[in-house]
């Protein structure tokens, strides 16, 4: 709330940034280049943590180069699992119909990786939502595809546009986490980090 | 989608507009005054559906006396239940403190009536999402309270404002129901009301 410190979000994910806004955390965005690839060996949980981590210590690393080292950086990345098959970004419209198609009428994970560096203090979680979609026609795909923005959305959706509100049954765990951050958890762990004195 | 006539929304929610509105389900909004008591001995998920059709039904006849008899009418209502206590809007400050604080560390039900009017034929269901909150300080409570409009909302909180996204641990099922209007059974009911031809 009121006790929260500025950070650096290393981020330029608009539903990121809004999430942060609505949770009243005032931050500021850095980007930095960071190699997103990961080992395809790890357990899913694993994989977006080692991805923000590569996205924080790319920010750290800018920041330091500035004299800037020591401020709070707070990283993400989210990844859809459905049955054993990891969903990043769609590269294009028949990937994106594909996706959508292998989450329609089934229950999928999205998995979002957190890392929260102060100095060489790391916090890290992951948190998972399940979320069941209804059975949803190519009709209602391909609308879907035509008039929202699929392309920058691991699994090709957003909750909170029209797909989200008219074909999600249920979800099961942290609604803002599927949107790309479990902000509650940053929260807390922003003020285990920095205890009121 | 595009197949879905206009309906009339027997509702000012600010929140309904807004899911009708991703939903791109086309509506107008007509109120009418309407008797909101209910039976204390009926089942929770029986509440909210009779308060529904109080709605649909004052606002069924409101039309009618304008000639404007057989359109679509949708009525909703929103209840939040905790252990065997349903938790209405609140009064005043020390009522929403009282419920928030009531609601802290533990989860509760929100279950949303609706109602459907096509002339004779009436579709009612009722949703029902489990919400768990983390535990939250006074402060936090007051904060929200002071700063926010719990005035107006069942259970005296929104789960789309500061104190959703910062002090909502986890849900089970469907997190629009928890705003006000479960956008996508309703658009199955319309759909069964109305199947293409």
């Amino acid at each position: 709330m009121l006790q929260i410190q500025p950070l650096v979000l290393a981020s330029q994910s608009p539903r990121r940034k809004q999430l942060l806004e609505w949770a009243e955390i005032p931050f500021e965005v850095v980007v930095s280049h960071a190699d997103e690839s990961f080992d395809p060996l790890l357990p899913p949980t694993e994989i977006p943590v080692q991805i923000a981590r590569q996205k924080a210590l790319a920010v750290q690393q800018q920041l330091a180069s500035q004299g800037r080292a020591g401020q709070t950086i707070l990283a993400a990345d989210t990844i859809v699992v459905i049955g054993d098959k990891i969903l990043n970004k769609p590269a294009d419209r028949a990937e994106a119909l594909e996706m959508l198609s292998s989450l329609s009428g089934k229950t999928h994970q999205v998995i979002t990786g957190v890392v929260i560096l102060q100095g060489t203090t790391e916090t890290h979680f992951a948190a998972t939502t399940s979320v069941r979609f209804h059975p949803l026609t190519q009709e209602q795909l391909c609308f879907y595809i035509d008039h929202y923005a699929p392309y920058d959305k691991a699994g090709a959706y957003a909750i909170q546009e029209w797909i989200g509100v008219v074909g999600i049954a249920a979800i099961e765990g942290d609604f803002y986490n599927v949107m790309g951050l479990p902000v509650s958890l940053v929260v807390q762990a922003l003020a285990a980090l920095n205890p009121p004195s």
